[in-house]
Formats: structure tokens, sequence, C-alpha cells
């Protein structure tokens, strides 16, 4: 018997002559996504790994749910820029620049029918500021683009990044980075 | 005076200092567009033509509508891979795999919130199968994908392709040739 | 007993130490190939599928083979720019540009010598026009460019796209569409 | 009189007719930079803004010096890879990954002639661990590959990202956010 | 009055409207050329120097020209991969791998319609190995290959590497090399 | 039984779950390497073969040891531009531009914390100019660089270039190319 487990770059490839359609299409985003929780928002994305024909092409696609005052908090996609536009609500939207350009934030409040970029690899964030609903869709420039939320990546990290790091880069008292740290961390078992 | 016209590769960057988050952003695309051609199709694409900011970064987006019976008729995008998905109505979308492959049509009736790619440079295709209005939204891994729609490139190009090159081809009699040169031509004036 | 059968993005490399010079070669485009077809010509390619060596280095290349009067048809190659020299005879050549560019033919008479250029994707020709046989040779600017006929893609695929959108889309009689889907479709059996 | 001042994708070229070797060289990686601020360190970089001749070359260089206790607070390089050797003294490095992969830190305490990796857009810091000043150099994938300081970017944009948004992502309170901001915004005047 | 002089990357593109399908061809690789150097070879690039309409597309061609016993000595192109057609006389080729390759030597005798690979940024030659001229057409994965002969760029740059570097790295008397910086050296006015 | 060799583009990725911190690091580069051989210099490269998880990220990294009068002679990267820091001695550094810029040399000479950059393809050089060891490092914008000594690949690979190549080329006597093969070819067993 033989245990095959390999890893290639990006994904393996199904024999040509097996693919059919639905190895390019995927069934779901027209629902709305449960987002009872504490950011009041729900992201589906749907990449490779749901959409094998997607190999080597570059792009995928996300479907956003914002509960009424619910955000996408500040985060990144390390490999991809997206382009958002709004389908439902009205949405508080921004990405900062680099060190180099003073950090500025570009923000906009977009309406149904709007379109945002937020270039790769930048901090953005997207916020419901009405009283309904809201539902964006999202392009990316990556057939796996990553998302990384900056609160669970900096203070939810596994294992943490070491307290004195943490208060010292953000100014915090330890004892808020430890709270920080049980907040934000990986269930404890 | 001086007037200076020039042309680089994708476009001209803005100088950062005087950049807005307008350069990122384009409105609109919440409006159903005039379906009423013989198609029964309308595209808005949202490139870097409509969007500064999008310069290098490599994607844009596109509004589909669709009247009932309309169709986007066969057509490629030479410069990128689409990802498209149905947020109103039902839509029958293929494409066509390439010589190497025997032509096979890979096709799918789509409805509300099914997604579906469009390999890169692969002819494809979208059609309203439904009683009432369709719409999609599609994501591209291009600033400037580019379209070419094959009925209006190969009997409508100006000027036309021989009508001996076009009769051999797709086995027509030159007659027809010439009267779908004047179906898909420039206007005459 | 395994059998193993992967795909990966483009070709596995064989191990460096088993690769030969004959990785890196192949013989026959001396030979003026088979032009009794209806279109009188013949395209041999040379990519990665019959150079291994070729994997990940981005290049290939093709003979073009011409009877008098032949045409290679109205076709795209998804993945690469073409670039091409008339070795025998004489060629009109031409590409059409894209919608946005209203669809204009670029086009050239070339003989001997001469050499031309076909962008990624766009839809192009090349037709004898002189009373002998003509060759050419092209490099392409992908190990694996691929080539889609329209005449073939479009009228010939397998499954047939619906008549309703190839009727409408060329404005041509139904009948004539199922014609047309007997002549370039695939065969029966 | 003619004010020519246009920005394209990387930059200008020079003249290649008046390129000399000073436009591949940059003087200064040898000094100790001034480490006495909060953080203690100080990144040098040496990209195509320092050497023209970087241009679309596609790397770049910086010297980091580290004060006793310093550290490089968690950043990104939105456009490349790092590739850090230490030369003095000993680091704790470390890179969070992303949601997907659960936000798992890895890291290491690097002594001299020790190298490490922080992968394209994944957040990631160094701290000196030692009694004595640290010195790292790294490559870089990209001729400008960017810094954004997590806590600058996130708590010190301008104008600010909204109280509200950074106070329920980081779980915060406002008065906390407000703090921040005063810490890591732009100089009030 | 304005001397307008940039240089950007790659090329400057025209204004599209002005493009005709002269920028897309260029003529005369029917000639034989000159061949009497002491080299007995001529080759002739077809690049975005000669085809501005090449720029971005990331190929060009070539025509090579061999006398008698002519030969086209070690060379690389630094940023193609070049794949070759002999169509009159039979050439010896050869490529040499890496260091880390122990410098294997891949060679072969080619006739006519034989093909071979030189991987971007390998040494390599071709030489005639027969009583009659030689030709070879040649296609280039970049729109601007370059050309760098070994002997020439060794022996012969301007200024010249010190001797001392050349009289140990090729183990040769200093004399000698201050000998070849003579027969290779830019003319001495 | 079951014998899996397979070889991919660059190389198999592990599974994500057993991937530690030392899949990123590398130890050793401040150790002095010997440098007691005929050039009086040694390379250590810290490529993908030696961090795997380098793959897909482009960069890696070199320390460069020369003893006094040492040199690192002309040789080319292949497939990266090499950005280089001299963190010891003093440095005569050069690269030759391509034939169609007339081979200028462009050189320096480097002491503690210049910076240098050799682009991709070009043949380049350093030698120790001091009475003392000399060391630097190396960014390179690729995760496996390769290396081709110019003596090595011309005059020693394996099996030879034809004599006849190199005494033409070079402008050499046919017993120095042969004495030539000797020094730097493969060890005779």
């Amino acid at each position: 018997m033989v245990f095959l487990a390999v890893f290639v770059n990006g994904k393996f490839c199904k024999d040509p002559k097996s693919v059919t359609a639905n190895d390019f299409s995927y069934s779901g985003l027209n629902i709305a996504r449960n987002t009872t929780n504490f950011l009041g928002s729900n992201v589906t994305t749907v990449d490779v790994n749901k959409i094998p024909g997607l190999n080597t092409l570059g792009v995928s696609l996300a479907r956003l749910d914002f509960a009424q005052g619910g955000q996408n908090p500040p985060h990144i996609h390390p490999r991809a820029t997206e382009i958002l536009v709004v389908t439902k609500g009205k949405l508080l939207v921004g990405f900062v620049s680099s060190n180099q350009d003073n950090n500025r934030l570009f923000y906009k409040v977009l309406k149904r029918g709007d379109v945002f970029v937020f270039p790769i690899g930048l901090i953005h964030f997207q916020m419901n500021v009405r009283r309904t609903r809201a539902v964006a869709f999202a392009g990316f420039g990556s057939q796996n683009p990553g998302t990384i939320r900056i609160a669970d990546a900096v203070f939810g990290s596994n294992p943490s990044i070491p307290q004195e790091v943490l208060a010292k880069a953000f100014q915090l008292d330890v004892k808020l980075v430890r709270f920080l740290h049980i907040v934000f961390g990986p269930p404890l078992w």
C-alpha cells in the first residue's frame, strides 16, 4: 500500500480529461451568511480551494456580509489587490498607505453600486454605517489571496508574540496585552 | 507652449501627493444599463481607464445586464481570466477549450449566487434563460482585460478581413460573408 | 501495484541527472507538411509537449505550411504573442484589435524575409496569396501557447454552443448554424 | 518654460549613455544608526529611491540597528519577501501566518550568522534579546518593498481610522484608542 | 524650446490612434548577411528597437548566418531563453549548465529542420560544421533579450577588467591577457 | 514496492501542518570560509536548497569571503540580480554591459558599508584590493539564482566545448585552449 501525500506550488492539476464544468464553478453566494459574531460580519471567499479550475489563473472572489453596525476589521491580503462593489447598504471603507507615505488613510463612504480598490498588502477595513444589512462582492488578483486580520495576528497568534514586543510596539500596558491575548488568542483546551 | 502627449506601458502614475480616495473609486454599478439592443445585454467595465488607482494592480471589475432572452455573445478577454457571480436571474454560461482539447464546451446553468470561471483567452458566452432580467458581476485578473466579440472582430473588422479568407474559414457563401460584414461592420458614412 | 498519474502546473521536471541534449531538441521542421485539407495549410507546433526541456522557459516554435491559396484561418493563441517570419512565398496576414479600438484590422502582405507580430489573445490569420507554396516560422512567448480556431470553437465545439446563442450572435439563420455545426463539429460515430 | 513632472510605474530610466557606476551604488551602511527612539531600532533601506540603477531589477537591501532591548516592531512589506542575516548580537524574530493557518507564530532566536525568511505580506518583528547592540542585513525581492508598521498604520494613520472601528476590532476602550492615536498619530501643529 | 528626452522601462508606447501595421512588422530577414569577419557569422536581431509594436509583448526574433566554418561564439542572452531552428546547413550547437551542475555541456549536431533550446542566461554557441553556408532562425522570450559575447565582455570591455583579475581567473599570463585586450578591446583612436 | 522520484518546477512544498520555523532558517553565515584555493575566495549561498521555506518566494542570500588578493572571478547568475554590501575590507567590483552597449565596464572600489548592484545575467567580478581579508553579503532576486563561472563554463565544461570553437572565439592557440581545459576541466579519473 502507498500513501502518497505531496504538496506542490499552488495545487495539483487534475487529469485534463476528467475535468468538468463543476471544476470551474461554485454555488451559494446568494445566501446571506451568519453575522452574529462580535464583529457583525462574515466573509465567504471562493478561491482555488473551492474552485479547482482556478489553478494557475490568478483570480478569486468573495461575498461580504455586514450586520447593522458590523465591520470587516483592519486586515491585509498578502498576495492580492482587492476590488469591491457594494450591492446593498452603505459602507465606510478605507486603506492606509505605507510609512514612507506618512500612513495616509484613503477612505470613502460607499453606497450601492460604488466600487473601491484596496492595493496589495495594505491594511484596510469596511464598516456598515447604515441601519440595514450590507452586502458587497470583491474580486482578487490571486487564486489564493490569503487574509490576515491584524488583531488576530498581532494579539492572537499561536503562540503569542512576546508581551514585551507588543507592549512597547503598541505602547500598551503588559496587563492589557495579556488581556488582548485572551480575547484574540486561540481557544484554550 | 508645449503639448505633451506621451503613452507609456499601462498609464502614467499621478504625483503620489495629489492622489485622493477618488482615484481608487467609481460610482454607478447599481444602475441597470440599457439592454435594448439586438443582443439584449450590456457590459459596464470598470478598469484602469475609469479608476486610475488600478494602475499596476492587475485587477478590474464589470457589471453585466441581460434583458429577457439577452446574451453576451461569444467573446474573449485577451489579457485576463474572468470570475463571475450571478446576482439576479439565471444564466446559461460556457467556454470552449482549445483545438488541442478538441474544442470541448464547458457549460452550466447558473442561478443566483453561482460562480463560474472563464480562463484567459478562451471563447465564452452568457445567455439569460429566464423570463426576467439577469445581472452578474465579474472580476478580472488585469487592470485592462480588453474584450473581443468574435462576430464583431471576425465579420465586422475595419477594414474587413478578406472575403475569401472568411468564406473558406467558415465555409460560408461569399454573399453571406458580405452580408455579415454589413451587419457587423463599422457604420458607413 | 501503483498507478501514479498526477498533473502539475506545466509539466513534471525530469531528474536533472538523467537529462540529455535530446530533452532540448526536436527534429523534422524541414519537412513540408501535408496541406491537402480544405484550408490548404498545416501548422506544426514544437512546444513543451515535444521538447520537455522547454518546461518553465516560456518559449516555443512552429512551422507553417501553405498550399497555393491556402490559409491559416482566424484563430487566437490564448497564452502567447507570436512573431512570424516568412521563408518562402507571400502571405497576407492580419490581426484585429479589440472592441475598445473599434475592431481595427492591421494587415500586410509579407514577402520572403518579412516579419510580423500577432499580439497575445488577438484574432489573426495568414493566407497564401501566390501561386506557389508558402512557408513561415513563428516564435511564441509561452512553452504552451495553445491554439483556438474561431470556426472550430464557435461552430464546432463539443457539445455545440446553443443554436439560439450562435444564431443571434452571428445574425445567422438557425438552419445555417445547424449546417455549420455539421461542418465544423466533432465526427459523429 | 516647461515644468515637466511625470510619474511612471517604477521610475524613469536615465539616458543609458549618461549612466555611471554611481547609479548602481550607495555608501554608508557601515555606520551604526541612531537608535535612541522609543523602539530602540533604526532601519536603513537602500532601494530604488537611493540606487536608480535598481529600476526594473526587483531587489533591494537594508541595514537594521538595534539598541539593547530594542525592537523592529510588528510590520509588513506589502511588495516583498525579506531574507535577513544577523551580523552582530542576538535577535528574537518571528512572523505570523494567515487566518486560514490559525495565525501560527513562527519564531526563533537568531545568533550571529543565522538567516531567517519573512514571506511577502506577513506580519513580522525582530527584538534584540542581548545586552549588546545588534545588527542585521536584509535582502528584499522588490526594488521598492515598502514598510507598514502595524501600530503606525492602525493607530496613527492620518486621518485616523474611525474610533469605533478600532475599538471593536481590537476590543479596546474608545478612550484608549484615542490615547493611542495621540501616541502614534501624526504630529499636531 | 523644450528638449524632452525621457527613458522609461521598455519603451514609450505610441498614441494608439497613430499605430499602423508597419509598427508590427520588419523586412529583410531573407537577405544573407555579410559573414566576412574573423568569426564567419552574423546575427540580425529583430527586437523592440526595430518593431515598436513588440513593446510589452515579450518576444523577438533573429536570423543567424554562418560562413563555412563560421561560428556564433560562446555568448549569453541575459533576459531570454532562445529556441532555434536550422533552415540551411548543419550546426554544432551547445550550452553549458551551471557550476552547481558541474558545468555539463549539452550539445548536438543539428541538420536542417532541427530545433534546439538555449535556456535563459546559460553560455551557448553554434558552429557551422559543413562546407556550405548555414542559416538559422531563433525566437526569444523577451522583446529585448540582449547579447553578451563572452570574449568581448571578458577580454574586450571598455575599460578593461583589471589584468590581475583576468590573469588569475583564466590562469593566463598577464602578457596574454594584455594581447587579448588588444584583440577584443574597443578600437583605439 | 514503489520508487517515487518526481521533480517539479522549483520544489515540492511540505505539508503546511508539518512546517516549522526551521524551514525558514539557516545557521553558520558568521563563519569565515576556507579561502585557500587558487582564487582566494569562497561563496556560501543560502538558497531554496538550504531553506525549504524559500520556495516560491523568489529571494536568497550569500556570504562572500576573500583572502588577501582573492577574487570572485568573472561570473553570471542566470536567474537573478544581485545586491551586495561589503562588511569587511575593500573590494574592487565591476560588471560589463552587453554588446549593444559596447561592453562598457561599470566598476568601483567598495569600502565597508558600500552597496553595489549586479544586474541579472551580466558578467561581474569582485576582487579584494587590501592587505586584509574581506567579507560581503549579497541578496538575490531568485530562490535559486545559479552561478556560472565563466572560466569553468567556457574552458572547463564536461565534455569540453570543441577546441576550434574556443580557439577562434578567444583568438587563442589550440595548445593553450587544451592547457586551459586541463586547468579548468573536470577531474580526470
